[in-house]
């Protein structure tokens, strides 16, 4: 087997001789293999075929002599027009929208006239999946993206995140045949880790302790632990026993006598010890929830890797290790940061591409970011066309020329210190709401402005000031800069990260000291250096920003199939008279009624002021309170309620309040007085 | 560009008119390039190059006229032979194992009887990183595997772990294009998660919860929480304000005093709330160690997530989402399993491929696992022959041929009810640990058996019983079997689980009940049979499973590139005469010195026994007390050391005991009586 088999060449390029074939390990050709093809299948009509799929809609015709089905496999955008006699099966169940179907039919060329090239003619049913097309949470007509992340699990079945899941899957394969092809080896590195490889990150702790101080609770509520007072009647058993054993020595007892004592003495201790031991774990679940604790902090040698773990935020440090000795390598796995940020560009869990190259500078390093980035666009043109073309249909009109533009033409490469001047100067004429000088770190409104203003195109941006870029990027040699490097392109800004290490053992220490990091966590990254250093490289893609580019979509969380981000949950700010709270998300579950209580917290301490159910979406919620706070005019309470920008409600307590957030979805709440010391002075 | 051109063709099929081409983004030739050629490299000869990679061995000649090098940069496992004058660069600097050299000259053909067939003369050293050899923690002695492992951030230079790595890498690339070819979409399953698979899983949990509390605990300890006097204080304070207000009001004082007066009052509310809310931090802090708790539970609506959090143990159930959507899919990312197992074949982390494929039966599932693993071998013959002669070579002799025979012949096929009677025959003759009856699940040895002794060859055994296998497998029309199928290598035993899933509603809810679960939880997953339910199969293959059978390699911690498992902690347990500790490893930090202590845990307490330092390796070890807690003859104290089936020493109290587990490692303990209580009656 060669490579070059490995590899089918695409479908539109496939001899019109050749015939269709069933996917191997599934009873059924893959729609894809039809629809594809140069001639959109016409050519195989005459064959009979089996065909799976879900049907996107279904009309009964001919006063319910037929029907016709658009069934979709997922395999590519179009469906396949399939027709059934009322003879071959019942018809309403075959129509409702959601349907699975798998059958058996002939392929034919279908009337003049006719928008499809071809069709089948069902003949046998081998199997329907049925829908209940009231309660089916899809109905066929158009849904919103934020409905369809309250249904992930369905959503996969919309044109839109299908189409997405394929370009997913071709930039997935497009990156490794991209490093492979190159001779990059790809590296596991670990999810579970201590390295914080940022410095700063907000991370995810790994742990089994809690739920071993939840067993424990557990345990000691089906069995008490001992008190004080059953601890000193133990020892005092104990006493007796060893005075008896005592007693019987200095009378010189028989052996048998002494032994028989000395037994129940030692059966006394081990029940004290026991005891004790119980009284241990009572004294952990009373004082410290169950967990082990020692000189009052947590005692990590407890928990399952002996110490404190996280999940990773990058596998970049760990990938060096494989560079210093595999020269050219690269990692492509899920990294996790807890911050919270409540964005269209933020998950916790999200997927980088992470290269990292030995014998390679920053040059190198630019070099390889924009021949990926270009060979990634140019894959979705050669593999993904169609999907493609419904992006720019439904969701970016430039989304193609996009891809064409950045797959032909060259990056533009500046240094941080043009692009700062690039900025004043534009700033003479543009407002931006971060003011520009040399140190700053470039807002996203500045790398918006290069790419998409000034330029029109990618531009990589390097040598940034030292003072804001990690400890490990290498100090050039003017000593004010280092040599990072980023990518920014039209739509997203900054797609990738990257630069080249700092590969000497002294001034690498020194920086980990100047940013006041500890050493002994760097140690094995610095044994990098210590023992045959080397010049290297690398750099980290986001690979959903990568989908945002390439796809026009503008929320992230539409490009993962099951996004994790800041979950459900009010956070509420009064900032005088302006009373914001920000919303936590429900990851979890699709469906489920939400309630939430909508509490205020303040300087004055946390006011729960009412319930709410269900709602998502992501939203910063602004009510304005009148004069918050002064007693004299808050008697009114009378307050605007503001909702991404817009005026719903006025605001009073204990009262209903309705939120459309979209058009699918609502918050209701009421607002309460549940603290009695309240009174209507604060109203 | 076609697909065809994104993969090169293997090195060995290059025409040897080809010159010889630097790597893309790295100053160097990859050695690869040169010594792969079908003419070794000779073709090359006259052409001037940069070469980098680290010495493998290093020597002077010539009364130190020149050096040769074996210089390897992980891009195959051979090494290039490179010879540097004295003239050119100090040679002291060059020779030692480990350091990075980076050079440019000329490729030359080496005189008669020379092993190699190019050979490098050095014009000019670009760079080096030297090496401390007295330091360098990878000296040219041959190093074991054990000692690698607490130099994981090195032991890629050796040649074991690089070949596994590329090997690793092989296989992962194979992955991708064996689905990619038969037109699977890679789907990212998610890393947290609120599902268990299995429903029985030990699961890992990712909380923001505990670094809040540890957040709190230090805030308030900078800020103590104030006391209940405190609140009092001000109580009294909010009393006396407002007796004021109702007496200027009373007495009919001016607006203006009495405005000023309830403002007091509004302040005195102000302080009380913030005192009664830092009150209940200090509670919280108090009660139950900073964690937030309701009903005497921790409160997961504070979590990051807003519920209870974990890693995945599998991306099946998810993958299905998405093949009930988009068909034929897979997933290939990390799964986590918490569990107390501390074997060869276990680990915390690990990789799973996992496809789910629509309109498929068990049978297509079994096609497409046989299909699959014979690709993955066929691609190691094709990619990594090099590799695989090394393995053969050092690891496992019948490495190579094992994959040969795998690639080309038929897997056997055994339902499980065959399998049995083939080991209640088999146990005729030879002795099973387990005994072997029609209901039990095949333990390694009964699936060694069939796959190493019966059918010496792989095999597939189907149609388990439905009692000891997973709720969501398909259940067969006898009732009694589901259509699960486990595929089972030579060497390894179970590489593949997999089934049939059950995509009957009603059966399905009912076999969540049966299993004692609950339905909520699983809702989504009922969603995918009530709406368009589709029949569907799919498998998991543990990668390292995979890479342990391919490559003949015993312990799974040797071919992931960063293990994570269960840490070290002494877990002792005595059963009567025998105490028995299991050791728990430090996963992370290399060339730590470790101290424990050895703790008796019995049914009367824990008793510390003593301290050692310094091990690894895993082990059970079993210390046999003579008769351990009988006061009578206990009072010898005299113990034999049982350590992995080996008497090392005597045991008894107040001694130091060594404990040799490897040829490097060493447990030292001194056992004691650090428990007043115990006398000498214990020993």
């Amino acid at each position: 087997m060669s490579l070059d088999s490995a590899v089918p060449p695409p479908l539109d390029k496939l001899s019109l001789k050749d015939a269709v074939q069933e996917a191997q390990f599934s009873q059924r050709v893959l729609i894809h293999s039809i629809l594809s093809r140069a001639d959109g299948g016409s050519g195989l009509a005459g064959h009979t075929i089996r065909i799976g799929g879900w049907v996107k809609t279904g009309r009964e015709q001919g006063k319910g002599s037929f029907a016709f089905l658009e069934l979709n496999d997922g395999s590519c955008p179009g469906n396949l027009q399939v027709i059934v006699d009322a003879g071959v099966h019942k018809l309403s169940d075959l129509v409702p929208t959601g349907t699975c179907v798998h059958v058996e039919g002939e392929l034919k060329v279908p009337p003049e006239g006719a928008k499809q090239k071809v069709e089948l003619r069902v003949k046998n049913v081998i199997n329907v999946g049925p829908v209940d097309a009231g309660k089916y949470p899809l109905p066929k007509t158009k849904l919103t993206l934020e409905f369809l992340r309250d249904v992930v699990h369905l959503r996969p079945r919309t044109n839109t995140i299908s189409a997405i899941a394929r370009i997913r899957n071709a930039l997935a394969y497009a990156t490794h045949t991209f490093f492979q092809k190159h001779g990059f080896l790809y590296v596991h590195t670990p999810i579970v880790t201590t390295s914080d490889c940022e410095g700063a990150g907000e991370m995810f702790q790994v742990t089994t302790l809690i739920s071993e101080a939840e067993k424990l609770e557990k345990e000691l509520k089906d069995n008490p632990a001992p008190s004080e007072a059953d601890i000193k009647a133990a020892e005092l058993v104990v006493k007796e026993k060893g005075e008896a054993v005592a007693q019987l020595k200095s009378s010189k007892a028989s052996k048998e006598e002494i032994s028989a004592s000395v037994a129940e003495l030692s059966k006394a201790k081990e029940n004290l010890l026991k005891l004790q031991e119980r009284f241990k774990l009572g004294e952990r679940c009373r004082l410290s929830a169950g967990f082990p604790k020692k000189d009052g902090k947590i005692d990590y040698s407890e928990d399952f890797f002996a110490r404190q773990a996280f999940l990773t935020v990058s596998g970049q440090l760990q990938v060096e290790t494989y560079a210093c000795a595999l020269s050219s390598v690269y990692t492509f796995g899920p990294t996790f940061r807890a911050e919270n940020s409540h964005t269209s560009r933020h998950l916790a869990e999200f997927w980088m591409v992470e290269p990292e190259i030995a014998f390679a500078d920053i040059k190198d390093d630019m070099n390889c970011a924009e021949a990926y980035v270009k060979f990634l666009c140019q894959w979705l043109l050669d593999h993904c066309y169609d999907d493609m073309e419904f992006m720019a249909k439904f969701i970016d009109k430039t989304a193609i020329d996009r891809l064409k533009m950045v797959a032909s033409s060259n990056f533009y490469r500046i240094t941080y210190t043009e692009a700062v001047s690039i900025l004043e100067e534009a700033s003479k004429e543009k407002k931006f709401e971060n003011a520009v000088e040399w140190g700053i770190d470039l807002a996203s409104e500045h790398e918006r402005f290069l790419t998409e203003e000034k330029f029109k195109a990618p531009v990589i941006v390097y040598n940034y000031p030292k003072a804001i870029k990690a400890f490990y990027m290498k100090v050039n040699e003017d000593n004010k800069t280092v040599a990072a490097m980023d990518v920014l392109v039209p739509k997203v800004g900054e797609l990738i990260g990257g630069s080249q290490r700092e590969e000497n053992y002294e001034v690498l220490r020194d920086r980990i000291l100047e940013m006041g990091l500890p050493l002994e966590p760097y140690e094995w990254y610095l044994d990098l250096r210590r023992y045959g250093t080397v010049k290297h490289s690398g750099f980290g893609l986001g690979f959903e920003r990568m989908i945002l580019f390439a796809t026009g979509m503008e929320n992230i969380r539409d490009v993962i199939p099951f996004p994790r981000f800041l979950s459900f949950r009010l956070f509420v700010n009064v900032h005088c008279d302006m009373l914001e709270f920000r919303l936590r998300f429900e990851a979890f579950r699709p469906f489920a009624l939400y309630c939430f209580l909508l509490v205020v917290e303040t300087w004055s301490g946390s006011l729960p002021l009412g319930l709410g159910h269900c709602l998502t979406g992501s939203a910063v919620c602004r009510l304005r309170l009148g004069a918050w706070g002064s007693g004299a005019s808050s008697a009114t309470g009378a307050s605007s309620v503001l909702l991404a920008g817009k005026c719903f409600s006025t605001f009073r307590p204990n009262s209903h309040y309705h939120f459309t957030i979209s058009q699918s979805y609502f918050i209701t709440f009421l607002i309460g007085n549940p603290i009695p010391q309240l009174t209507e002075e604060y109203w």
